[in-house]
């Protein structure tokens, strides 16, 4: 049957609009009437028209006893944009094919109702799987209003990411460096600890030549340490939230003179909260990029969604260089934190590994963040 | 042409033995009249006969006015068995293609010209890459007179291989761990520290159902510290070698006593030096199984042909775990230990990467023996 | 660099639309600004806005300043729609990068040209030839105003289409006789001879469910030989065309009235002439399905561009069955019509072979043309 | 388990014999013991050793106790040599594995109960069916009597294999006709109509330069026909056999003098009797190359056993071309010789295709024979 051929191009069309939807999830749709293709289109940008609006547009009058495939439910309230489930039934669309229901407990399912009590036939599920693997970042959003985290270091074969030092430049070859930015450049914020900041002064942006956009630099500074020198805060590249538990006020307000977002925590300084605030705030995506002691903050929290590594093929054979993770006393091996693999490349001269939480740590911050 | 298929077949053959010959090369012959094949034969244990006789064995009479090939440069000296040479000669061979030439600097290409000599037509060079890949091991032997060294270690992504109490149980999963048995088989010495006896008190056998051999124990002892009561002394599975530099002289008349074999270095204790002695003692390859502090002293010697590496998708995140390799202060990266990686695979949930010094430990190695 | 990147997703929408717009080429358009997509889009349908149309009001306002990807020259004079040029301009595009210039060597680069000369800096020859061989149906057509001509048979290993009664039902299986209906989907109009007609009463339609359309069955008919009741004629299943040199003149009036086509030509009676007509008709693709004699007039007249043999496992055994082309005595080997493979594939129980001439039919076709 | 692995060895050497051990199958042997290769053969040629005896010979005292891998039943009965299952007994092997059963009915299966009564473990059915596509012509021949037919031609992509005044020079390019080498190579014979030698005057050797063999011509000739100058009566480069039903004797005298061996079949002329003679006569594998008749007869006789086509990418158009099967009227396509495609490869320009008949020619063969 050709409904999987459609589907798969509605989700080819959304995959192009990737690091720049956001909050908003990737959507494709694709009107097809008697076997030929009449209109198609994705969202391309949070505050413009969804896709459905864009396929419609160009189907224009053809429209009218079509079949409309789109990746993602069509939403049935008024956001920034009229709902499409009222354009779809105005249109005169005869079949609507879904791939995924919308994610929000709330009004999942609410937009096929809606098509189905205006009398149209309705197929939701086809390639479901993709829909949740291309949106993941938007579905666990949607469902925890906490950002996806993707936690990320590059260490040496005897998981080193620095020399007692400080010294790690450069662990990795120019290829693994890359792939980094092709992160940074798809998710809302990029997250380090301000020892970082004191030891290395990263300017923390996108480099890529022909980067969609470079991610909020955000600083975990609990008692707001940050030198006024550093490049996160003058260089202008990209905007940058210190977040802090204590701090001088007025340094403080310094700080926001230079147009930085100081975000304060007394007593609620932890990981859930500081995910909630940033949530709040719409960081959907974080990218967290060390140090160790952070690492080991978001792996005690069960906060890491993807964990990256990248090994490069030394070792450095020092005990007091930095370990990749620094928490906790683990008495027992079956404490260490546990992993799924999900790849493994090559990448120039270093090995790339993707892994996910063997139990899934989305869960239980949700549970965290209950209590 | 067909020289290649008749050198690879024989280089299939050499390969069936590996594992059985030490301290000598896999080898394999193939004698072809006419397009058809007269004869085949491999090299199957020291003492034994020699590729070259088995496959002119089975020729037999048909052997006159053929073609021999075989994978190393054909014998011309005295061994525990006549020199091929001879016999090829006698037999009639009228043309003989070599793959490589014997690696020993002392006779390489006498058996090549001993054959000339006698009016044989000699192609050399055959596939002779193989030839080098095939018999690294023996390679590395017969030019250093000291074993090819494998080092192994299985870690966390963070780099450690056991809690800061020394649980290391279990880090991989079982078919990583069914691999480094595979290699134990292929290797005439299987060597670890003490300290690793005294902690986990291994075996150190190869303990696959259908095992060719299972490896000599090495155990470096500097004060000979090893308990009585430890598997490797009492449970006759295999050879046990202790290296010490000093030690009680009762114990050591004890461990005598029990089989086992105990070698004092007093002023030459260090790693070149050991593996000369181990070397005169008929290892040509040296399985290097932990714990940190030995890895150190190989790598910090340059004594590492090969390094295997399986990580297992787990972080410890407690600093004080042990690291891979415990060494001296590393202040800066690129004071690391580079390699090359050669191979990355995934071997059930875990990840098993195979690299070579990048700059190559065994040249080092020979420098520092001259001196 | 991303230009590749974004022309392929051009290229991927215009494949989409294959088979729905004819007369013209596939074409897709895509905006990009500041790294992110803000527009894209296909041409659909002959008479509705061109790609560059599509992807421009996607794009909105925010095309100013913007890079337009499109994988044909954008057109530069009036047609149906008013030329793509000027709204490109208009529109404020800054930037324009183009895979394949216009193939009617009458307005070639004319576009290009015009959008020069509006300070638009112009980028031509990206995948250029991923545009040739998406629009070969549309270059040719354009370059020799006569269909693309693709000839297709179902053999036996002996090269028989039938028996000598004409039984052939039937030689391949039904995955092969699957792939011919998608082959009739995307050509404008299928061709056979009328002995086919009366031999097999064939209908000649596209029976995909979910077919773009149907071709117009085309009927070469000498004579005018075609019986009244036969299927073309009566089923209305799609639009049917006869082909005639001379003929009654009331069965001509009889026919008409039935609503089919009759053309006929009287002193110009050759396959150049009907290829004239036909691409003065629209037609740009036909597919010729049979039988024997026709085959060897298309092939005789060097007016093949493709051929697709399916050949099913199977032996006649006799001499006298009919061979899949029938045309005039050969003597020599060397005179047989040799092409170039192009694809092997198998399909169900039998192979399909897709095949190019060696020496380009339709040049040759050309020149015969111009005498 | 390491059984699968040791017998796949011994049909890797097996397997490099092929076309040297006719009328005998190819057979390998391994000989291992405590996990370690201690021996290994393999039938090389009819009258010397069988692959046991190559493979205990190597082992020697070590046999003892070991398990002797062997690709086919060991004999039980003495031949040209002693039976290998007595070898086997006496030198002590302790288990034996074999993967197929002798396929001669009347002694299959009492090698193994030779071995059993001296109680020895034997283990029979590992890789099987390797073993019988292994020796697919051996299993044939000893089961009928009679040789497995290959027919093979090359024809264009209308079923041609000549013109109608007979030129076939060059249908297919260099490669597929150096194929056809490959495959004399491996035959026992080759077997032409007269009219093919009249026409052609073929010499039919294999022409590789390493080649094995060059097998026997047979000449299919009723009425003795063939010109005293054909190559393969003059040349001498193989033997050749010409079978007829009456002809001249003095002719046959005169072929007799050239060393051509002429048979003469009365009232038997039919290919059923024509096999069982080259069976009779050690024929165990047959390579049918022409011409169009022949081929026809060979199908009628259900006597193919597998069929190679070479398709050339060339059309002749001419329906007086020699088509490559001719035979009976056949009024049905139902009624054509149905074959299932094995392999599909392009080689070179043209394209090669393997293919078995749908209803075993052999078995059809082997009720004809009962008669
Ligand atoms: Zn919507
Ligand atoms: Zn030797
Ligand atoms: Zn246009
Ligand atoms: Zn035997």
């Amino acid at each position: 049957m050709n409904d999987e051929k459609w589907m798969e191009f509605a989700f080819q069309l959304a995959k192009q609009a990737i690091g720049q939807t956001s909050p908003n999830p990737l959507v494709g749709a694709v009107v097809v009437k008697d076997g030929e293709l009449i209109g198609f289109g994705a969202h391309l940008k949070a505050g413009e028209p969804h896709a459905e609006v864009h396929a419609l547009n160009m189907a224009g009058e053809k429209a009218k006893g079509a079949t409309l495939y789109v990746t993602l439910e069509p939403c049935s309230h008024f956001g920034k944009t009229p709902p499409c489930s009222e354009l779809i039934i105005k249109r005169g669309i005869k079949r609507v094919v879904v791939a995924a229901l919308d994610p929000n407990p709330l009004v999942s399912g609410r937009g096929v109702k809606a098509l189905q009590d205006a009398g149209i036939d309705v197929e939701a599920g086809i390639l479901q799987k993709n829909g949740h693997e291309l949106n993941k970042v938007f579905f666990h959003y949607i469902q925890t209003n906490t950002p996806f985290v993707t936690l990320k270091y590059a260490a040496t074969f005897d998981g080193k990411i620095a020399t007692k030092t400080g010294d790690s430049k450069w662990i990795t070859g120019e290829e693994a460096r890359q792939d980094v930015h092709r992160y940074r450049e798809i998710h809302d914020g990029i997250l380090v600890g301000v020892n970082t900041i004191i030891k290395d002064n990263p300017s923390l942006t996108c480099r890529l030549p022909d980067r969609k956009r470079t991610p909020i630099r955000i600083i975990l500074d609990t008692h707001l340490r940050i030198p006024m020198d550093a490049n996160v805060i003058t260089d202008k590249e990209a905007e940058t939230w210190v977040i802090c538990q204590d701090g001088d006020l007025n340094k403080k307000a310094e700080l926001k003179k230079l147009g930085i977002e100081v975000l304060t925590l007394h007593d609620q300084w932890n990981i859930p909260n500081i995910l909630k605030i940033l949530g709040e705030r719409g960081i959907t995506s974080l990218f967290v990029e060390g140090g160790a002691r952070v690492h080991a903050s978001f792996l005690k929290a069960e906060a890491v969604n993807e964990l990256i590594v990248y090994f490069a093929p030394k070792i450095l054979g020092d005990p007091e260089g930095i370990s990749a993770v620094m928490g906790d006393e683990a008495l027992k091996m079956r404490m260490a934190h546990s992993f799924e693999i999900q790849s493994v490349t090559k990448i120039g001269e270093d090995v790339k590994i993707v892994s996910v939480p063997k139990r899934g740590g989305q869960d239980c911050l949700l549970e965290s963040l209950k209590k």
